[in-house]
C-alpha cells in the first residue's frame, strides 16, 4: 500500500467534504447524529463481535490488563456511545453565529461569524468510544474529521465507522465527512500531521507520550493536552470546613483524571489546624502522603517529598503537601511547578481570591471549589473533545466552540475606502 | 558569541518579565507607552543619526531602493512612531476582562478571563517603525516581547529600544519586557522560533518568503500572514453604480496592500454592462487587465489570463478578470484560487449576500463594500500586529485581543464534585 498516496486521497476527500459540512444546516447535522446513534444501537451485537475479535488479537499480542480494559466495549458502553451522539444533537449549533455587528465611523458594519476550522485530525489510542464521540463533535461543529485510532481497536473502529457513514449518508451529508484511517501503518500518522494543505488542526487524545511525539513532528497546528499537575492552596483566611471538603474531593473523588489535585499547598498559619484532620481523611482512603519538612512536623507518617514530587502528576492515590508562608509563595510554587492546567484557592479573603484568579497562569483558576470541576460537561460546553494546555486558540476544556474559529463579516452599501 | 546561550538568557528574562507584565495595571502600562513616546520625540535626532548610519551601511552593501525606502526614517515617521504609542495607550486594556460568568446547575459560577499569551517573538524585516509598534502592542496586551528586526536596521532598532526601555523603567515595569536581539546572526532566529519553553507565539511581519521560512522551521506556534489574493464578485443583481465604485476602489485605492483586489469576478448577465465603463476607469489609471475569453470578448485590449493569474497576488496595477455564470461558480473560484484573506460580493439580493457570507471561507467576507476595509484600524481594533491567514486562534486583522487568550474562572462556596 502506498501510504502517502492513500493519505493524500483521504485528505483531498476530507477537504471536499469539509466544504459541504460548513454549509450543512443544523437539521441535517442533527439528523445524521441521531441516525448514527440508531445504527449503533441496532448494530450493537456486530460492534461487540468486532470488539471481541480486537480483544482476542490484543490478548494474543500480550497487551496488559489496563490496555485491554480501555479497549473493551460492552452493551452498556455501546449504548453510552449512541446516547453521547444524541446528546451532541441537542447542543446548540455554533456554526454561523454572528456577533458584535457594530457600525464604524465610515458607515460599514463589522462583526464576526463563527465558522468551522475545516478538517480536524484526531489521533487516539485504543479507546473505540472516541471514534463515535470525536466524529459527533466534529460533525456538529461543521468540520470534516479524519480519525486514527490505536491499531488494537481497528475492527471496533471500522464497525463504528460504518454506523457513522450510514448516519451521514441518511441525512444527505458526504460520507467522507468522517473517515477512519484503514491502515495500522504508523507512517499514516506521519502523513496526517504534516498534510497542511488538507488538515487544519490535530487533536491528539491519549497519554503524554503520544501527544509529545505528535507535537514534535506535526506541521499542522496541534491542540494538545499535556500534564495536569493541579494544586489546591488553603489560605490562612480559608473557612476550614470548606477547605477540608474541597481538598478531600479534589484528591479522592477520582484519582486518574487530569483535573485531580496532585499537590496541596497550606498556609503555615493554619497548617496545624487543617492538616491533621485532612491527613486522617486521606489515610482512611489509602492516600499516600509526601510532605515538605514543615508538613512532616505535623503529619509524622508523611514520607519525604523530593523536588520531583512537586512536578509529579501521580494520577494515583498519592499526594504531595507543602506548607507555604503566604499567597505569594503559593502562586510562585504553582507557576513554577504546575502545568498551567487547573488550580484552586480556598479563602474568604476578597483581595487574595482576586489576586489568585489574576496571577495564576492556568487554564482554569478556581476559588472555593474543587479542581475536579474543570471539564466540558461541568462548564456547560455539553461535551468536550479534550482539555487544552496550550495558550493560543483554546485553553482548558475544548467543546464545540473550540473546534470553530471566527471570521470577520463586513456589511456596506457601496462603501469605499478613502 | 554563543548564540544559543545568549538566546536562552533572552528567553528566560522574557519569561520572568512576562509574569510581571501579566500583573501590571493598566495605568502603569499606559504610563510606559507615553514615556516611550516622549523619549522617542526627545531623541528624534539620535534616532535619525542611527538610521543614517544604517542607511549608509545598506547603500555600501548595495541594497535596492525599495529596501532603502523601507529602512529609512525621517522626522515625520519618527513623530508617527511616538504618536502610534500614544494611541495604543488610549485603547482599552484587554487583560483581566471577565465575561460570561454563568451559574451552573451544580452551583458553581463559570466564565472566562482574558489573559496575555506570555512571550511573543516578533520577526520583521528592515522597517524600524515595527520596533516601536510591536513593542507597544505587546506591552499593552500584557505580554513580554522579543524583537528581531532585519540586520540592516540594527542601529535604528537599538536606538528605538533604548527609548522603549526608558519608558518601561520609568513606569516601574521590567526592562526585559521588551528585548531587541542585539546580534544579526541568523542562528538567533533559529533559536527564537524553537524555544518552546520561553516563547508562546511567533508573529512574523514581512514578505511571504520570510513567513514561509519561519513557519517551516518553527516549533513555537506562528500567527502567519501569507497571500492576499482578494476577490470582488459583481453579481447580476448588483447595483451597477455601487459595483463600479467598489471594484475601482478595491483595486486602485492602493496597489501594494494585501487587501487589494487581485481578481474581479463578474456575472455573465451584467458583464457587458459593467465591464466597459470599469475597464475605462482602470485604463485611465494605468491598470493592466488580464481576462478570460469571455472578458476579452468585451474588453478587446485585455491580455490573456492564464491559470497562474488566478493564483496571483500582483501587489501591482494588474488585474485578472473572469466572467462567471452564477454565484456558485464565483464561490468555487474563490475557494479554489483565493487565499482565504478577504473577498467581497456586490449584490442587492438578500439570499445571495447571505450565502456568500456563509460559504466563502475567508478571514473577511464583505457585502457591498471594498476589500480595502479589511484592516485593524477600519475594524475598530485600534491597531493591528498583522493579518492572520491562519484558521486557528485568530483570523484576519489581529489586534490586542489577538495577543491574548482566555482562561476559565470558577467561583464556588466550598463546592465539590459528586
Amino acid at each position: 500500500m502506498d501510504i502517502k498516496a492513500y493519505m493524500q486521497q483521504i485528505g483531498q476527500q476530507a477537504r471536499t467534504a469539509s466544504r459541504a459540512m460548513a454549509r450543512a444546516d443544523t437539521n441535517a447535522k442533527n439528523q445524521a447524529l441521531n441516525a448514527m446513534a440508531d445504527a449503533i444501537d441496532r448494530d450493537a451485537a456486530k460492534l461487540l463481535a468486532a470488539n471481541e475479535q480486537d480483544l482476542a488479537n490484543a490478548r494474543a499480542a500480550g497487551l496488559d490488563s489496563a490496555m485491554l480494559d480501555r479497549l473493551s466495549l460492552n452493551p452498556k458502553t455501546v449504548a453510552a456511545m449512541a446516547e453521547g451522539l444524541r446528546q451532541i444533537a441537542t447542543l446548540a449549533d455554533p456554526v454561523g453565529e454572528i456577533t458584535d455587528m457594530k457600525f464604524r465611523p465610515t458607515g460599514i458594519q463589522v462583526g464576526k461569524m463563527r465558522v468551522p476550522l475545516g478538517v480536524i485530525g484526531i489521533i487516539y489510542e485504543a479507546r473505540p468510544n472516541v471514534t463515535a464521540d470525536a466524529a459527533g463533535l466534529c460533525l456538529k461543529s461543521g468540520n470534516a474529521a479524519i480519525l486514527r485510532g490505536g491499531k488494537e481497536a481497528i475492527l471496533s473502529n471500522q464497525a463504528i465507522a460504518a454506523c457513522v457513514r450510514e448516519g451521514l449518508s441518511s441525512a444527505g451529508l458526504p460520507e467522507a465527512a468522517v473517515q477512519v484511517i484503514e491502515t495500522t501503518d504508523r507512517a499514516a500518522v506521519g502523513e496526517l500531521i504534516t498534510m497542511q494543505q488538507y488538515v487544519d488542526v490535530i487533536v491528539p487524545r491519549g497519554g503524554k507520550g503520544l501527544i509529545e511525539r505528535i507535537s514534535a513532528e506535526a506541521r499542522v497546528p496541534v491542540i494538545k493536552h499535556l500534564d495536569g499537575v493541579c494544586h489546591v492552596y488553603i489560605d490562612d483566611e480559608a473557612d476550614p470546613e470548606k477547605a477540608i471538603r474541597v481538598a478531600d474531593n479534589a484528591k479522592t473523588q477520582r484519582y486518574a483524571p487530569c483535573n485531580t489535585m496532585e499537590t496541596l499547598l497550606v498556609n503555615e498559619n493554619v497548617a496545624e489546624l487543617i492538616l491533621p484532620p485532612l491527613a486522617q481523611i486521606y489515610r482512611d482512603k489509602g492516600v499516600e502522603l509526601r510532605g515538605c519538612e514543615a508538613t512532616r512536623a505535623i503529619i509524622s507518617d508523611a514520607l519525604v517529598a523530593t523536588e520531583e514530587d512537586w512536578y509529579a502528576e501521580y494520577n494515583a492515590p498519592i499526594l504531595a503537601i507543602k506548607v507555604v508562608s503566604d499567597l505569594d509563595q503559593a502562586i510562585d510554587h504553582i507557576n513554577t511547578y504546575g502545568s498551567q492546567h487547573t488550580d484552586a484557592i480556598i479563602t474568604e479573603n476578597y483581595t487574595k481570591a482576586r489576586r489568585f484568579l489574576r496571577e495564576v497562569d492556568s487554564s482554569s483558576v478556581i476559588v472555593n471549589a474543587s479542581t475536579r470541576f474543570a471539564d466540558g460537561f461541568e462548564y456547560g460546553l455539553g461535551a468536550e473533545i479534550g482539555i487544552s494546555t496550550d495558550k493560543i486558540h483554546a485553553r482548558g476544556p475544548v467543546g464545540l466552540d473550540g473546534l470553530t474559529s471566527q471570521k470577520w463579516v463586513v456589511l456596506g452599501d457601496g462603501h469605499v475606502r478613502v
